[in-house]
C-alpha cells in the first residue's frame, strides 16, 4: 500500500492543503469524502471558530481528516488543546520549530507533518520525530522558503535525506503533476490552489473567478523582506513592489501591508486591496467544480499519464 | 521512436545546453558521443572562434550536433552564414524574435529550435515555424524568463498548447527528473547545470569546485531590472542586491555589471567578482566527471524510475 494512504488510512496519496480563509469543515469533508486526506485551515479561525469547523467537519465525515496550524498563530495553546479535546488524530504544523510541538502530539498518538521548504527543516523536522514532512517549492501559493527552490529541484534533495513519508507541494494541480511528483521521490502530494478553485473552499466568488482567469505570470513571490508570500499581482501588491523599488523600510513595508489584508481580499472580495494568496499553477485551473469531480480527474489523469510512462522509447 | 531521438538523429531524448564559455567542441562532441545532442554555445565566442570550433566538433564526432545562438549576439549575420558554410544542420535559438531567423534556417533545411519561457513564446515560435521548443523554468541557469514559471508549472501549460515536439528545461540533472519531466509532457530535456560540471566543460576549475560544494540557496535570480539571470550568489551579486535594495536605477544597476563578467568568473575563475551563471539544481550537482558517465547515469536513473512508476499502488 502506498505509504501516504497507509500513513493516513485514506485511499489516495493526496492531502488538500489546510489554507487561511479557504479550508474549512466544508471542503475538508468533501475532500475527506472523496478519498484524500481533508484538512482545516485554523491560520484564520479564532479558537472559537476552529472547534465549530471540527465539530461540523466529524458529522459531514466519517473519513479521516486533519487541522493544519502554522505556529505564529497566537492562540497556540488554546487551539492545540481543542484539537486534543475533539480527538483529532492528524496535525499539520507549517511553520516554526518542529521540536516545540512534536512530542506533545506524539504522546497523544496524534500524526503529526510539518511543512518545509527546504532540505535544512526537512531535516529538522525528521530528527524532531515528525511522521511525514510536505516539502514544498516555490512555486507554491502563500507563505514560502527563502531559499526559492522549486519542487523539481527540492524534491529530488529531501527525497535523499529523508526516511521518512514525503509529500511534495508546490505547482501540483493535476495528475501528470502528481505523477511526476513521485516520480522524483515523493510519496504523495499536498494540493491547495486546485482545491481554492472548487465549489466547496470558503474563500469569496470573486477569488474563485479571479484565479480561473488568471494569467501565467500573473503570481509573484513578494514581500521577501519580511515573510516571502506567492500572492496574485493586484494594486495591493503594486504598492509594495513600489514600495521595495524605492528602498523602502521593514516598518514601511509593515504599514503598507497592515492587517487582514487576506481576509480583505480572499474572504469579502476586495480584489484590489486585499492579499490574493494564491500557487503559480492558477493558470493552468481554469474552472470551479465540485471537490469530488476534481479528485476523480486528477486520479483519472494520474492513471492516463502513469500508463504513458510504460510507452516512452528510451534505449537502455 | 521518440520525438526528439527521431527529430535529432540521436540515442537518447536528451540536449546538451549550448552555454556560454561552457559548451566548446569538447562538451558538444563528448554529448554527441554519448547519445545526446551536443550544442555548441555561441554566446561567448567570436564569429572565427565559433568557425574553429565547429570544425573541431565534426573531426571529434560524427554524430548530430547542433550550435545555440541567442539573438542579442552582435555579429548575428557573420555567425548565421558561418553556420551554413560549415553545414550545421541544427540551431537552437535562445532569445528574440522567432519570426526573424527561422525562415531563413527552414529554407536552408536546417533544424530550428527556440528556446522560451513562457507559453505565449512557446505558441509564437510554433507559429513562426520552428521544429522543437525548449521550454525553461524559473530554476535554470543563466538568463530566465519575467514569469517566474517553473519547470513543474510550464511544461504542462506549453504542452496543452503545442503540436510540435517540446523539450523542458531548468531543474533537471537526474533521471528522475528526466522521467518526471516526461511525465507532465515533454518529449525531451535539455540539460545544463550537470553538464558544466563535467570533465569536457571549458569553464574554469574553480567554478566546477564551487558548483559541486554549493548548497540550497546558493542561486538567485538577479537583476531582474535589466535581464533576470540566474548566478551564484558572490560578491559580484551582492553589489547588485545591494543597489537594487537602495533603488538604483538602470544606468547604476549596468555600471555595476560592466563587461565580460560572465568570462572573468565562469573562464577565468574569479569567483567573486565574476558572473556564475548557473541553476538551482547545482545544489544536487557533487561530482565532476566525464560526460560519458554523466549520460549513463542519467539513463540508468531514468529506467529505474521507469520501472519504480509502475509499481506505484494508487487505486483507480
Amino acid at each position: 500500500m502506498n505509504k501516504i494512504s497507509q500513513l493516513f488510512q485514506i485511499k489516495y496519496p493526496i492531502v488538500q492543503a489546510g489554507m487561511l480563509w479557504t479550508s474549512g469543515w466544508r471542503l475538508a469533508s468533501a475532500a475527506a469524502n472523496s478519498g484524500c486526506l481533508g484538512l482545516i485551515g485554523a491560520a484564520s479561525m479564532y479558537p472559537d471558530v476552529l472547534r465549530e469547523h471540527i465539530q461540523k467537519c466529524k458529522q459531514a465525515t466519517n473519513k479521516p481528516f486533519g487541522v493544519n496550524v502554522p505556529l505564529l498563530y497566537p492562540d497556540l495553546e488554546e487551539v492545540m488543546k481543542i484539537i486534543v479535546d475533539e480527538g483529532v488524530k492528524i496535525v499539520f504544523v507549517s511553520a516554526g520549530n518542529p521540536k516545540t510541538w512534536t512530542p506533545f502530539f506524539k504522546e497523544k498518538s496524534i500524526t503529526v507533518v510539518h511543512v518545509v521548504g527546504s532540505v535544512k527543516f526537512a531535516i529538522k523536522a525528521q530528527d524532531a520525530g515528525v511522521d511525514a514532512v510536505v516539502a514544498e517549492g516555490f512555486e507554491a501559493g502563500g507563505h514560502n522558503g527563502r531559499e526559492e527552490t522549486t519542487t523539481m529541484c527540492l524534491i529530488p534533495m529531501v527525497r535523499k535525506e529523508l526516511k521518512i513519508p514525503l509529500i511534495a507541494a508546490g505547482g501540483i494541480a493535476s495528475g501528470r503533476a502528481m505523477l511526476a511528483a513521485m516520480a522524483l521521490g515523493a510519496d504523495g502530494v499536498q494540493i491547495g490552489t486546485r482545491f481554492v478553485a472548487s465549489e466547496e473552499a470558503s474563500v469569496h466568488e470573486n477569488f474563485k473567478k479571479k484565479i480561473i482567469t488568471s494569467q501565467e505570470g500573473d503570481t509573484v513571490l513578494t514581500l521577501k523582506k519580511l515573510v516571502p508570500v506567492r500572492v496574485l499581482k493586484n494594486e495591493f501588491y503594486k504598492k509594495v513592489q513600489d514600495a521595495e523599488d524605492r528602498g523602502a523600510s521593514l516598518e514601511e513595508l509593515q504599514n503598507i501591508l497592515g492587517r487582514a489584508r487576506a481576509k480583505k481580499g480572499m474572504f469579502e472580495g476586495d480584489m484590489d486591496e486585499g492579499e490574493l494568496e494564491i500557487g503559480q499553477i492558477a493558470a493552468a485551473v481554469r474552472e470551479i467544480k465540485p471537490v469530488k469531480d476534481i479528485v476523480n480527474e486528477i486520479i483519472a489523469e494520474f492513471h492516463a499519464a502513469k500508463k504513458e510512462v510504460g510507452t516512452y522509447e528510451v534505449p537502455e
